[in-house]
C-alpha cells in the first residue's frame, strides 16, 4: 500500500470523518457505517425542493464536497467506484425529503440506475415526491445509447442547486436538470491509469500516447492516441466535441481527472481558449478537480451551451468550496512594464580623494586575488579570489563614470555596477550592501554609519551573522571599530578572519555543507580578503 | 514529455495565460513574457499597503493562486524552483507599491532572499517604502539556522493580506507577519518525488518507504522513514511538530502537496485529529494543495498558536478562491439513521383468483427454466432461465405472506419479495417494476395500467427500450395488447419475442457488448420467458 489510508474497508468511512471535521459544522453524516454512507447538510429544514446525489466513492470532491447550500443536500457514497446500495440511497433520500419532494440526480452507470431508482420507488411507497434524472454526458461512444455520466453532472447539480435554493418546486427542478443533461457534452483524456487503492496499478497506456474517451472508473478510453503536449491534446478534445455542440454561448468545465497538476491545468486552459472551441466559450468553470477519479493524469471538457437563466444559475453563490465559481472566459489582461527597471544612470563627477581609496581598495583585491583563491580551494571551489579581484577591476575600469562627489549616489552606483559584473550570489549580496549604505547615505548616516547600515541589510537578507564563518566575522568587527581609526578597524578585521579557522561548522553559505575536518585551520576566505583589505588601507 | 504542455520553456507563461483567463477579469500580469513574469490585482488602487511574494514556479496556486482582495497584491513567479529575478520581483513591486508602502513575503532559499533583497533596496532608491519578511517554517533540519520556507507562508499571506486590506500601515502590517513566521512550524511526508518538467524522474523513495522532512523543490527528506499506513505517517509527522508547539490553541493547516488524493487528504485530516496535535487544533485550514510541489504523492502539516486577532484575519472573507477558508476543526456530527428502512411488512390477506394466477404464473416460468438457459447459452451465460425459476419458486414459496385482497399493496409487495430474492439486475429491476405498479394502483390505475407504469419506470431506470434485444420487446406490446385479452397479449408477446432474433446489435443489457452473430436466429432469452408466461395464460 503506498497511499495515505489504513485499509481499503476503512477508506472511504474516514474519508468522510474527515471531511466532516473540516466542513465547519456545515455537515453530517447518518449514523450507518459502514454500509451506509450518506452525507447530508446540518442546516437543512426540508422546506425546499432536496437534491440528493451520489455513486461509487473515488471521485472526489463529488459528491460530498458539494453537499451545501445552492448544491445538493445529500451524497449518498459508495466504496471505491462501486453504486452505494439501495438503502443508503433510501435513508439519504428519507433523511432530507420533506413535502417539497427531492430530486435525485445520478450518473448513467447500472448499478447507479437500479439502486437509486429501487430507492425512489420504495421512497415514495412512503408517500413520498421523488423524481430522478440520468446524467449521459459523455460523447466518447457514439455508437452506445447508453452514454456514461461524467463530469456534466456538475451542470445539474449546480443549476438544479440554484433552483432549489431560490425555492422552484420539484416539477420545475426537475424540468431544468432535464433540459440540462439534454445540453450537456463531455469527454476526456488521460496520459496514465489511476491507482485503484488496493490494487495493482494498470499499466495500459506507453509512453507517448494518450487516451481519448475514457470513462471515470479507470475503463479504457474509446482509443488511444498519440500525444505531442498540451496543444494537440487540447484540440483533439475539441474536435470530438465541435459537431456536437449546438448554437449559442457556453459553458465549459474543465475538470481535473485527479493528478494533473495546476501548472497543466492552466496551460490547458490556455489551449482551450486558442482552440477552435475558444470563441465559443464565454464562461469557464475551473480548472478544477470536480468529478476526478482518483489519481488520474487526466483532463475532462464539459460544454453545455447556456441561455441568461442558467447563466445565472450557475454563477449563484454556494456555500460549498469545492465549487469553483463562473468566471467570464476572456482574454489575458496584460498590463506595460513600470519605469524604472533600467538602473539609474547616475551622473559621473570627481572627488580625488575618494576616487584614490577606491583605487586603492581595488588594487589591495587584486593583489590578494591569488592568495585567496587558495585559501578558498581548501573549502569551496577556490574562485574567492578571482571573483573579488574581477569585481575591483570592473569597478576600476567604471571610475570615470561614477558619481564620486556625492555620497548616496556613489554607494548606490557602486552597487549597481557590482550587480552588473559579478555573477552569484555574491554580486547580489555586494550589491544590496552598497544599495542600502546608499539608503543610508540619503537618510544622513556618516559614511561609515551607512556601511553599517549596509551589513544590517546583507545579513538580514543574507541569513549570515557573525560566527557563521563568512566575510561578516571581519566585515562586522571592522566596521565597528573604523570610528576609532582604520589601524584599528585592521586589527579588528584580522582577528575576526583569524577566529574563521575555528569555526568548524560553517552556518550560512557554501561551506556549510561542508565536513568539519575540511574547515579546521584555513580562515574563511572571504573573511581573509576583507583582513588583507583593510591592512593594506590601514599600511596609509 | 508526458505531461499537459508544449515545452518547457513556455510552461510557466502558458500557466499564467491560462490562470487570467480563468480569473473572471480579477487578474492581470505586466508586459514582460518571458524574463518577467509578474502577476498582479487588476482591482488594486495602491491605497492601501501592497503585499508581494513569490519564487520558483510548480508550487501552485501558489503564489499568483493567491493574488486577490484579501491576500496578495502580486506574485512574482520564476520558472519551475527558480527564483525570479531582480527586475521581476522590481517591477512587481513597482507595479503596486504606492505612499503606504509594500510587504515583500519571502521563503528562505537564498535565490529568493537575494533576488527579492536586492530588488528591495533598488524600490527603495526610488523612496518607496518597502519591508521584507523571510518565512522559515520548515522544521525538518534542526541543526541548520536557515530553515527553508514552505506552506506556513500561508499564514503569512492570509494575516498580512487581511491586515493591509483593513488598512493597517506597513509597520503593523510588517510586525504582525513577523510575529507569524516566529510562531509557524511544518513538516512535510511524501510517498514519491515528484516530477519535474522536462526531467526524468528520481526513483529516490523505495515501496514501503516514505520520505520526512522534505523540500518543496524535490530535495530529498531528513530521512526516509517506513510507510505503514496514514495513520503512522501522520503520527511520525505529529511527533516531529509536537516540541515545537507552544502553548494555546492552534490553527492546522494540511496541505496536498500535489498529487495526493482528496480521499487520502480528507483520512489524513481524520488521523490529525485522532493524533496527539488533535486536542491542540481547534481550527483548519484545508485540505486543500496550497504550496505544491509539482505532483509530489505526499502532505504537510503547518501549525500556528493563535491569539484572536489572528484568528479573525484567518477567517476574514477574501476574493481568492484557491483559500480554502477557515473552519472549526471539530467533531463528526452523526445522525440517526431515519425510519423506514426496513421494508414494510404488509398484512398477509386471502383472495383465491389472484393466488391462483399468481401461481400459474410461477409454474409456467418454473417449466422452461430449462429452454431458456439453452437460449441464454448462446449470448450469455445460461442463467435466465434459473434466475426467472429461482424468482417464481421464491414468490410461491411468499404466497401465505402477501396481502392477496390489496392490488396496491399485493404489488409493492411482490416487488419487494422479488429484490431479496434475486440477485443482481434482474432483482432490482423486477422490484422496481412492482414497486412502480403499487404506486400507480395506489393512484388509482387498473390492475394493467399500474402494469404499463411499472415498465415505464423499469425503460426510464434500466434505460432500455423496445428494439434494445431485452424482455422489454415481449412485455411492452404484450402489455398495450392485454386490455384487449390475454390471447392477443401473448400474440404480441411472441411476435415482439420472436422480433428479437434479428435484432443483431443489443442496445442494452449484458447482450449489447457481444458482436452481431453470436445473437443473430436466436430469440432474446427474456423476451421468450415472458412469450411463454402469457402463452401459457392464454391456454386458460
Amino acid at each position: 500500500m503506498q497511499q495515505f489510508m489504513n485499509s481499503r474497508e476503512s477508506l472511504v468511512t474516514e474519508a468522510i470523518d474527515g471531511l466532516l471535521r473540516t466542513a465547519g459544522g456545515k455537515l453530517a453524516r447518518l449514523d450507518g457505517y459502514p454500509h451506509i454512507k450518506v452525507v447530508v447538510r446540518s442546516d437543512w429544514d426540508r422546506s425546499k425542493v432536496a437534491l440528493v446525489s451520489g455513486g461509487g466513492s473515488g471521485h472526489e470532491p463529488s459528491h460530498a464536497g458539494f453537499v451545501g447550500q445552492g448544491m445538493l443536500t445529500a451524497a449518498v457514497c459508495g466504496d471505491v467506484f462501486a453504486s452505494p446500495s439501495v438503502d443508503a440511497v433510501l435513508a439519504g433520500i428519507l433523511a432530507v425529503t420533506g413535502k417539497a419532494g427531492c430530486l435525485l440526480i445520478v450518473k448513467n452507470y447500472t448499478g447507479d440506475r437500479l439502486n437509486f431508482g429501487l430507492a425512489a420507488e420504495r421512497a415514495r411507497a412512503f408517500g413520498l415526491k421523488v423524481s430522478m434524472v440520468i446524467v449521459d454526458d459523455d460523447i466518447a461512444l457514439p455508437d452506445l445509447p447508453q452514454a456514461r455520466g461524467v463530469a456534466g453532472t456538475l451542470f445539474v447539480h449546480k443549476i438544479a442547486g440554484a433552483m432549489a435554493e431560490g425555492g422552484a418546486d420539484l416539477d420545475a427542478v426537475t424540468a431544468a436538470a432535464q433540459a440540462v443533461i439534454k445540453g450537456a457534452i463531455s469527454i476526456g483524456m488521460s496520459l496514465d491509469t489511476c491507482t485503484v487503492p488496493g490494487s495493482p496499478k494498470e499499466d495500459r497506456i506507453g509512453p507517448g500516447k494518450a487516451e481519448l474517451g475514457l470513462g471515470i472508473h479507470g475503463e479504457a478510453g474509446i482509443e488511444q492516441v498519440d500525444f505531442t503536449g498540451a496543444k494537440s491534446a487540447m484540440a483533439k478534445v475539441a474536435g470530438r466535441l465541435l459537431p456536437h455542440t449546438g448554437a449559442g454561448d457556453h459553458v465549459a468545465l474543465l475538470n481535473n481527472l485527479g493528478g494533473t497538476t495546476p501548472l497543466e491545468m492552466s496551460v490547458l486552459a490556455e489551449e482551450l481558449a486558442r482552440s477552435p472551441l475558444g470563441e465559443r466559450v464565454k464562461w469557464m468553470i475551473g480548472p478544477a478537480p470536480l468529478m476526478t477519479s482518483l489519481d488520474m493524469h487526466g483532463f475532462s471538457v464539459s460544454l453545455l451551451a447556456v441561455d441568461q437563466a442558467q447563466v445565472a444559475h450557475l454563477a449563484a453563490p454556494v456555500a460549498v468550496h469545492a465549487w469553483p465559481g463562473l468566471a467570464a472566459f476572456g482574454a489575458v489582461a496584460v498590463r506595460p512594464l513600470p519605469d524604472g527597471l533600467a538602473p539609474i544612470q547616475p551622473v559621473a563627477s570627481s572627488h580625488p580623494a575618494r576616487r584614490a581609496l577606491i583605487e586603492r581598495c581595488c588594487k589591495a583585491l587584486i593583489a590578494c586575488e591569488a592568495d585567496l583563491n587558495l585559501l578558498d580551494a581548501k573549502s569551496g571551489d577556490g574562485d574567492t579570489g578571482s571573483t573579488l579581484a574581477g569585481a575591483a577591476r570592473a569597478l576600476h575600469a567604471a571610475l570615470d563614470r561614477l558619481p564620486l562627489a556625492d555620497p548616496t549616489q556613489l554607494y548606490r552606483a557602486i552597487g549597481s555596477e557590482l550587480s552588473q559584473t559579478m555573477g552569484g550570489s555574491s554580486g547580489v549580496l555586494l550589491a544590496i550592501f552598497f544599495a542600502a549604505a546608499g539608503d543610508a547615505s540619503a537618510s544622513g548616516k556618516t559614511w561609515i554609519g551607512a556601511l553599517g547600515a549596509g551589513l544590517d541589510r546583507v545579513m538580514q537578507v543574507g541569513g549570515a551573522a557573525p560566527g557563521h564563518r563568512t566575510m561578516i566575522d571581519a566585515l562586522a568587527p571592522a566596521l565597528a571599530a573604523l570610528p576609532q581609526g582604520v589601524a584599528l578597524a585592521a586589527k579588528a578585521a584580522r582577528d575576526g578572519a583569524n577566529a574563521t579557522a575555528h569555526m568548524t561548522r560553517a552556518k550560512a553559505g557554501r561551506a556549510s555543507y561542508l565536513a568539519a575536518d575540511k574547515l579546521a585551520g584555513h580562515n574563511d576566505p572571504g573573511a581573509e580578503g576583507v583582513a588583507r583589505l583593510l591592512e593594506d588601507l590601514a599600511r596609509g
